[in-house]
């Protein structure tokens, strides 16, 4: 058998224990992961060392590499995380719904942990702990494939984890690491498909793209985001400009970060290049439609494809649109769900916008950084759910659980 | 284009109104439906003469011909679940949470319908007209592909309700029929992701089975079920024989029909022979373990391929277990999580199986049949989830909706 099924059938196994779990005993497996990971933090640190080695070595990029990397203090951050998580309400074995129909029987429906998890993501290997300490503390095991560059890493991190979890109710199963480095290995979970109750993929668009088109395992989509801000008409210019340049600047690398800024044509005309003007002072590369371009020489031609990229960069398209309704189509047109945002002073349009756009989470006169799970506080966060399905938007610790029916009787048979 | 994403786009367009429109304005909408369907009553049995008469000349079989089958009775009791869903409350627009943050920001989460479904079924006409009113009163969209066995029935009936909606304010094109009986039809709407947010396949092992492994759009899986019973020692007699015959007898055909009876070999000492007279006398085809074979010499040698098998049919598996956690372990390796059942006095015991199977329904003393949206009083029902994700078991209106975050602030940005 391959190491993939292996690993899942163990993972299977375990989920059968970890689904009777107490809350107490749940949190006290986590307490024990967080002292543990402090305390062999010196052996984390030189197997990153060799990742990060070995990544410099085959010219890995120095952002990549700085995300790669652990330190004391980022390994503190990472146990503090999982004592955060034990903070957090236990949504295993609440009583959801409860009714008694007219033949007598009893139907409870209560929330049950999902299952198997299988997490597909790539070079932090924070990801790892934090994926370990959401799916324990939901009563779920967790197969985990992080990305090759990290698995040194990820190796000491489970293998510290799976040795600390021995002295306490927690089976170790519960927490398995696919070391084979092929992308077969990540073909091999998307099809393990009475194993595995989830794939929930994290990272760049291209590896969340291969899960969707090829699972058949169930999937959460998260995070690709091209998320846009409009400035209507009636906008403040101040916050406008403090909003839009927010959702681009603050950390251009994440999902929730805008992509393209949409402004109506008579707030363009009165403001668009001071508002450029201050991207460009951030050197963010601008690319416009004709009218921007006007405005805005320092503009290159923005195209379909453009529009339809996420930079995850100091990159922006800008385009001026005659209205709102231009405003909407152009998000229905590009827009991948996620976070948009709407600049107005004129409720009738904010409640419209809010109204129509279809997307995880829909802004009036606030950032769409906002969208995450501490800012929403959740407490925790396992991923962004760009699809409709079971969850939408920050998934805390409720997206990671089921539901079951109860049934009592005494005797009932259907007539 | 082909007509598959021609009319998926139509139905994305159509679903910019219908998650819009006012629950009396969707209420209306199926009135007016419900209506037409009996005023065009003989235009649709005529269309259906048609299928019947084609599945008669290529040699269907008559239980086949009988679910196809339309009479003026059929049509009143269809257009009667129409006018069933108008009593339902509408689960779209409700406020679910609400949350202000410390920076000031208000989360709202709302309920909203997931967008476009897609529907794939066989043969009944009735589930072309009960998904059209589920899809239409949650403010979805529908593309509907049935089987080609019915195909003149759908086309004539879709044609009469999307007529109807004329007079409405529900768009017509809200409610689209792929008429290309290819199988590539199929193929091609469980690839349009950005089109159809949803498939929902409903039918036999092997349609789920093609759903699930060529989607690339998500799915929720329906239906198969092979389900147990499981007699326990304590269990009283007459309960125990009324529930399991209940189970495999009342309906062999649908997913919550009993497939394999687990018996405690104490209780199979007693009680298996006089069980096993019922089911004969009831022309029902035995298969057991050796144990069960000693005590009923008619029944077969049962094979792990029989114990792996939707019978849906006059056929039952019986095994002798000798305990408890043997007919856990039967359950876990042959159930397809839909719907279990435990018969027994022993309240630990019960609690115990309710705890450990992995199941959409497990049930304490009453036959697995009642796992239906109808029997739990849902009103309506579009399938029984078999899967973890978005929802588990019989699915009604709720079902059918997501849900997004609508976030107000005053020009919040991240720090």
């Amino acid at each position: 058998m391959t190491e993939v099924r292996t690993k899942a059938q163990l993972a299977k196994s375990a989920a059968a224990v970890t689904n009777r779990l107490t809350t107490e005993q749940k949190n006290h497996a986590l307490a024990v992961m967080a002292d543990a990971l402090q305390k062999e933090q010196a052996a984390i640190i030189d197997a990153n060392s060799a990742d990060i080695n070995h990544g410099r070595s085959k010219g890995t990029s120095e952002s990549l590499l700085d995300r790669l990397t652990l330190t004391e203090n980022r390994i503190a951050g990472i146990a503090e995380g999982l004592r955060q998580i034990i903070t957090l309400p236990d949504p295993v074995g609440l009583l959801l719904e409860s009714f008694d129909r007219p033949n007598g029987i009893q139907v409870k429906k209560i929330s049950v942990p999902l299952g198997v998890i299988g997490m597909i993501y790539e070079a932090r290997p924070n990801v790892t702990v934090d994926a370990a300490g959401l799916c324990l503390k939901t009563g779920n095991t967790v197969v985990l494939r992080g990305g090759s560059a990290a698995l040194e890493t990820n190796r000491k991190i489970v293998e510290v984890l799976r040795s600390a979890l021995q002295s306490t109710d927690m089976p170790a199963d519960a927490l398995q690491l696919v070391e084979d480095a092929n992308r077969s290995s990540v073909d091999e979970m998307l099809k393990l498909n009475g194993l595995l109750d989830v794939v929930i993929p994290r990272g760049g668009a291209s590896l969340i793209r291969n899960v969707v088109d090829n699972a058949t395992v169930p999937v959460i989509e998260t995070g690709a985001g091209i998320c846009h801000t409009f400035i209507d008409e009636s906008a403040d210019f101040a916050m406008a400009s403090d909003i839009a340049f927010n959702a681009k600047v603050q950390r251009p690398s994440v999902c929730n970060a805008m992509e393209t800024l949409l402004v109506h044509e008579a707030f363009a005309a009165n403001h668009l290049r001071e508002l450029a003007d201050r991207f460009l002072k951030a050197v963010v590369q601008l690319r416009g439609c004709p009218r921007t371009m006007e405005i805005v020489a320092e503009a290159q031609a923005a195209s379909d494809a453009d529009y339809a990229t996420e930079y995850n960069d100091y990159i922006l398209n800008i385009r001026v649109v005659r209205d709102l309704d231009e405003a909407l189509s152009h998000i229905a047109q590009f827009g991948t769900m996620h976070s948009e945002c709407i600049v107005t002073e004129n409720e009738a349009h904010a409640a419209r916008f809010q109204q129509e756009v279809d997307a995880a989470a829909v802004y009036h006169n606030a950032s769409t950084r906002f969208t995450d799970g501490f800012e929403f506080g959740f407490g925790a966060e396992i991923g962004i759910s760009t699809q409709k399905l079971h969850a939408r938007g920050p998934m805390g610790l409720p997206a990671l659980t089921s539901t079951k029916y109860l049934i009592h009787g005494n005797g009932q048979i259907r007539g």
